[in-house]
């Protein structure tokens, strides 16, 4: 029976840490603060920041919601998000998607400073990865990668598939993998013979979206298997429940480690993004002490 | 035996394309132009731009070469780039490398106006890649996909094996070859078992500086070969020569297609760049017209 990779307990470790540091960023005087930009607000979207603006406090991590209103255009979004970018106390900047149609969502990422940039959304950030300088790694394929680096089995060398190709996670992931050494096989709606390719595989991400879309027929005995999915179904009873892309029950067996959804990728991903907060926090200090080091993580 | 993919006769296709293109630029007054930064000359960078010049000559694009002191201070070099991101004449930007020790070439190219980055070096113009949005491309990158195409193979659902995980050539070919709906393998020198990713592929892409290192047991019968490499070695008789990361002697007979070292990725690397010129000359034509439309190549 595979071992569950415990999401909530890494996660809590990774936060003890940060709020460790936080706490140090502050005695300095320099507090880590983050500033969400909401444009237009929607119920679900303040429950969201209310939720952001809690994980933040429990760290201690400043927390601040700037709303702007539904019609605001391109230009005073941009300064908005520029005058964050140039403000000394500002650690860390975010942008609430979706945004309102006639905005440029990609335009305004670009416009962020890579180095404030928590979420790791700037193009320029994933570029960095590419180009083997990870400043700020998007925040939900670092947490692959730390979950897959708690159970201890070596990236170097290994053979991983990615199931799913999205924007924000697949081809991040794929990306983080590669540096890491792995030989990743990307694989996606197009895949011919995906059970080829997860069957080889000693470790499986799944990040399709495709409820129970990786069943026991897919994976090798002893794979690792990070579970991205989160699906809202119907039970059998009627209620609605969260489930991943991985078929956990039939999976998990087989498995030499496994996440379970929820309480694997998702608690991880809220400790990446606290911990991405006090990296800007630490760029931000390295920039004004106006050190000239490479300021890469690798 | 395999096709040759006529690497010197498409890029003269693709040439023919941009010339009669960039003269309806010159028509409405408003030639192609580009500029190079070079900063500290050396005899080979001189002539190396000096071929760059003739090149673009050939298809009626202005160039010009912009030459700093090699003791040019970060600050210099990054507001010569703003005055030429900034002034409306200028299309395309280029940064000869290697630059002097004391300067950051990823800084430096981040700060080059994405839509004016026609070597597509800047990490956004490869994170749009990865974003699905895709500006400018890499031309190495973009060179190989041309060649795939020019095949009529297709690329969707294909098995692609691409061997070598630089930065600059097999990141974001693999991201290219994942935009057009491939299942991409990325092989590299962790890589436990080169042959059997290379067998199972439909299309190898040997992109690792290695000469010969893909002989006939790393390719099935009916293989594209698409050969990146670029290796200068001493022939038998004492004389240097340029050969691929492909046998070619060994592999061709196997291949449906294959792409000759020189002859092949090289004149088409050339051609992409000159395309790519073209692309940043469109981009501030549609910025000039002020449309808001989506400026994105998918």
């Amino acid at each position: 029976m595979g071992q569950i990779i415990d999401g909530v307990g890494l996660a809590q470790k990774v936060k003890q840490e940060v709020k460790l540091r936080v706490q140090e960023h502050r005695q300095r005087g320099k507090p880590v603060y983050l500033v969400a930009v909401m444009v237009g607000g929607s119920p679900a979207g303040e429950i969201f920041a209310q939720r952001q603006a809690d994980t933040c406090a429990a760290v201690g991590i400043d927390y601040q919601l700037l709303k702007l209103g539904r019609e605001s255009a391109h230009e005073e979004v941009q300064q908005t998000i520029s005058k964050l970018n140039h403000d000394p106390t500002v650690s860390g900047i975010m942008l609430h998607l979706p945004l309102p149609g006639h905005l440029n969502a990609t335009e305004l990422q670009y416009h962020i400073d890579p180095e404030k940039d928590v979420e790791g959304v700037n193009p320029a950030n994933i570029g960095h990865v590419v180009y083997g300088k990870t400043l700020i790694a998007p925040f939900t394929a670092q947490a692959c990668i730390e979950l897959i680096k708690a159970t201890g089995v070596e990236l170097r060398g290994a053979e991983v598939t990615v199931v799913g190709a999205s924007q924000i996670v697949g081809r991040p992931i794929a990306l983080l993998l590669t540096e890491q050494m792995a030989t990743v096989t990307i694989c996606h709606i197009a895949t011919r013979d995906l059970k080829l390719h997860t069957r080889r595989a000693d470790i499986v991400v799944a990040a399709a979206g495709v409820p129970g879309l990786i069943t026991a027929q897919h994976v090798k005995s002893g794979a690792v298997v990070i579970d991205v999915g989160i699906n809202r179904v119907k039970a059998a009873d009627g209620t609605n429940k969260t489930v991943g892309d991985v078929d956990f029950d039939s999976v998990a067996p087989l498995a030499s480690f496994i996440t379970p959804v929820p309480g694997g990728v998702g608690p991880m991903t809220v400790a990446m993004l606290l911990q991405n907060s006090l990296r800007c926090a630490d760029l931000l200090q390295a920039k004004t002490i106006g050190s000239g080091a490479d300021r890469s993580l690798e």
